[in-house]
């Protein structure tokens, strides 16, 4: 059953760290690692929303990935010298920023926004499940801080569930779930996966790489996502859990 | 059951028409339009390939998306003005890209690349699936056109399949097929799928906008997917099967 | 007499046809061809206008002309892409701007602006001058759907003259009306001509590409050109005679 | 007759000087003025050609036109800063460029480039005309420059003819040559005219800004870019007889 | 001790003039030449400060450095074409600014922005130092054209200090005064000082290009940058002596 | 004497901390802190060398300084998506470069390149000082591993001598060693002073913010310097004594 090169079970989590309060400034803030790859997100909260939401009385959340350009094996050149965000990265921000969204109710925030930043220190594979995973615990203690300034009133909690995010792939005709980059490059399909802390859906995004798959094959990879998605839920609270 | 605004079942296509070489110069060309949606697909078919693929007797397909100014309700500003393509616009590209890949041989296709552009003339709503299955009808032409011209030897068909893709979505709490702008702006949750010819999945894309789904509605969406798509890959294969 | 590789008198237009209301959203719209050039003329009216211009009364009319990138013999790449606009593409969209305000009251047009898109979906030279052919209809259309919805009082027309454009030039030392992209690409001197319907000048821009002309030849030239801008005013005429 | 704000009549040239050998590293270099436009022309010659002209024994001619942030009577912003290139700056550097090739024979000037760059220190009507009049005289000195130090053969003359610019227009009803600024910007009509030494036409460009023009008013105009470009013809030979 | 290749003791300075009102338009320019570097220094003044200093009752001093393609000896590519501004031009641009700003009294200057314009039209080193002693001038020229044109209380003096800029270097073990481009380019050291007229310092950047430097040789510069600085203190003074 | 905010001595500087390896790809990485600024320094170390040095034998080293978006108490925007690098970050990347390079002989590097990444994660003054003083590490670690490689040969050392860097500066008129933020805002005069390892300058870069400064606060921060670039060379000699 261990047949992975790590030694891992097929539906076996990476080791998964969360520690929250890495930076100093930022409302809230967490470095996350999903095995080698680390993700430092930082949660900033500010008054006020984008100008086409001015007077509604709501909130907004979003979201910037980037890598650092040595996070990869080989370095890859700085978007800012390039003068341009590739497609990759506006496509994970953009995930990110609706994950987000999913849990947060925008009535309860109030006309405030939410800016996640998520930087890939390191990647190894599943950098945009690890910086959407992260990403909630860094927001949900940004909202805490809010609530603890007066910014959004302490008797409320913009908070409707907690988010996930795995990646499952089929490696070698195997379905598995939390790919390092060593699998991940040779897998034949590849699914994303977000869900909700009650076990819903936000996001599947599944993409054969290679060979396309077949029902089956879906109902598998779900199967291994809704288990990683669960077991990250409890690491969430878990980490929320501690003094801050 | 034809609880829809413009009367159509829920499991009912708008209208599709593909027309081909409505261009003069491109190797392969397609007008398609779903409903009010239109959109020209053309395929360049040119000698050589991209750098990184030099000498490895292979060839590549690559596409790009991008809409007209006034192709929607409101006018958009020109992304070639604001000097560079919004996220949305890269993702839908690479996307496009990603399912025509999947069923082209590139050893067979020789070093040789197909260019994809597809412009959105109108949108109503399912542009990027209006565009992969036109698109896919635009590359088999110039496929066909450059085995008659001799650029790819006629004895051998860089096709593997066909590929075609629509969009579902929960709409007031319905699961329906093939989302015009009415309903893909207040639908809960919105889901592209690419499929086959034969059946089998190349990317599921499911969003939730609204509120997260569960198991069995992503089971519902799937389904009608799945109806969708044999019913276009139907479509190409008559506008295939005409003198060009 | 008709030594034209097209078999064309060298005072004869292409088949020239306008398609009116050939969008559904746009205010106005026109699918103009000039033979094989064919392009997409797109007028949107909103209210109020630029920054500079607030508070005067006065209305404004501006546009942006834009080739895809395989409107061309040999695909061309996207500017939007490339992040920049070459200077052709600016030059081109501002001698349409300046050809539409020729014929417009901006008093009598109120605090309204009038944007043209005219996208070339294949160009076989002339594509300039079938832009602001077409471009007056659509604009024409967007006036009229302005007063229609009150936006721009009924009784008044903003609308002072009609216009229209052709190019001529001298190949092979003949001077010549309407030129493809076989003639445009060899002809020694190469002019654009816009007019009025009531037959003045509103460009004359004329370039020797190869030997420079002499008074005889710009004459021979501008009487082509009158000719031409004469016929595409009935054409123009006969087209917004039809019911929308 | 000399109804002109600064005392000139309709047909007289501003003070016309130009200066070569303005800088000490450009193979050539002037700075012309028309009266109160000071433009400064370097040309540089450089060895090789375009990578899409190499290896066919022929030379190329390009130009660059720009202005200094306050050579205009306000401030402008600079395009370096803006990050892009307006439409009018480069349209007026492809007009240099054109007019400048027409008196070139490329094959003798052999596989060298020669680049003109024009930057407008002071801005007074007329800059693009001012330009294109002196960099000739740069240009001929930097051929003169190349046959001397043996880089094109010195038995060679690769100019075939010399070219001058002069903006003509109607004013208040008037034709008047060489417009500055005031009546620049007053005119109905504004034409630049580039026209060889030898009395032919390499570029006509008129626009109606107010009023549309007829036929007799063309010809006046065109009368009047006659004698302009023949006096400033006969002061770029004396410029060019001087010991440089 | 006179062994620099252009004669020059060790100790003095090129020639340096000052040519005032160089412009016609802006509120103070000048013209400063260093040897053969020749620097247009255009002060504009203008009402208003920067959105993020209004309502302070402020002013502001800002800069910006460029230079012109064929200024050197090779010619350069324009920025504007490149689309980007280089690291070394906004370097000088922001040490202009800071250098000016030093010897101004913002809340004398009143709500009004003093924007420098420093284009070299012509490099043979120290073109930054230049364009300090210049820019200065032309700012003093530009503030006492807003005393005259009431802008700025005629009895008010934003000016606190003049200041002036010189290059010193470490060529071939020996310290110098004011560099040419040919002793730029083989300095071992090269040093910017800025002093106001009053001998204090505004800013020191010195840069080991070949071996580090000493206690020793840093001060041996700092007293030659001493000595150059008030010779330019003079020659500024003398010109504003001068009727403008 | 112990009169700072921080009860931290004139002359003292924060608690560094170097942590060699924190990044797993990267042939040399360092974690380096001064107090809260915490900046992330990874070395790649590649063959060959930029094209305008090729065929030298000698190698190259090049530096990119950036903050990420919420190193700073409130948040930056990104330069990826403002699609420009800013002048601050321009500079501070070309003085990082030039320090390492003053300390490395390029012949015995051989034609490899060393491009060191100094990313702030955290900023409270002293980023580009910071950044220096860890590169150097991260540099001196990569060398090894190249030659641990092959890749330069073991016999061969291209290190000269060793690099750091800290800032002093006049706050409420003292001479202080290493500001933070606090200390750093409100300085009159703010100087970055670079040394090697044998206690010579290689940059020194003294700004009036406020005040001018004289001779004798330019001696008494030089001599702070002095002690602080003293210190960070052995806390350098140490981290680097450790196994790695």
């Amino acid at each position: 059953m261990t047949t992975r090169f790590d030694g891992r079970a097929v539906d076996e989590l990476r080791e998964v760290r969360i520690t929250r309060n890495w930076l100093d400034h930022a409302e809230g803030s967490v470095l996350v690692e999903f095995g080698r790859t680390r993700v430092l997100c930082a949660a900033s909260l500010t008054e006020g929303v984008p100008r086409w939401l001015k007077g509604q009385g709501k909130g907004w959340v979003t979201a910037e990935y980037a890598m650092l350009p040595r996070a990869t094996h080989d370095r890859s050149s700085r978007e800012s010298i390039k003068g341009k965000v590739g497609g990759r990265t506006h496509e994970i921000s953009r995930l990110i920023g609706r994950a987000l969204r999913a849990v947060v109710d925008m009535d309860k925030l109030g006309e405030n926004t939410l800016q996640l930043d998520c930087d890939v220190l390191q990647a190894d594979g599943g950098t945009r499940t690890a910086a959407i995973t992260g990403a909630y615990v860094a927001m949900a203690d940004a909202i805490d801080t809010g609530r603890k300034r007066g910014w959004i009133p302490a008797a409320v909690n913009p908070l409707k569930d907690s988010v996930a995010a795995i990646s499952v792939g089929i490696v070698n005709g195997t379905p598995v779930l939390d790919l390092p980059y060593e699998e991940d490059s040779t897998a034949e399909t590849d699914m994303n996966v977000v869900m909700t802390g009650s076990g819903k859906f936000v996001e599947v995004q599944g993409t054969a790489e290679g060979a396309p798959f077949d029902e089956t094959e879906l109902t598998a990879l779900l199967g291994l996502a809704r288990t990683g998605c669960a077991e990250l839920t409890e690491l969430q609270r878990a980490a929320l859990a501690e003094d801050a």
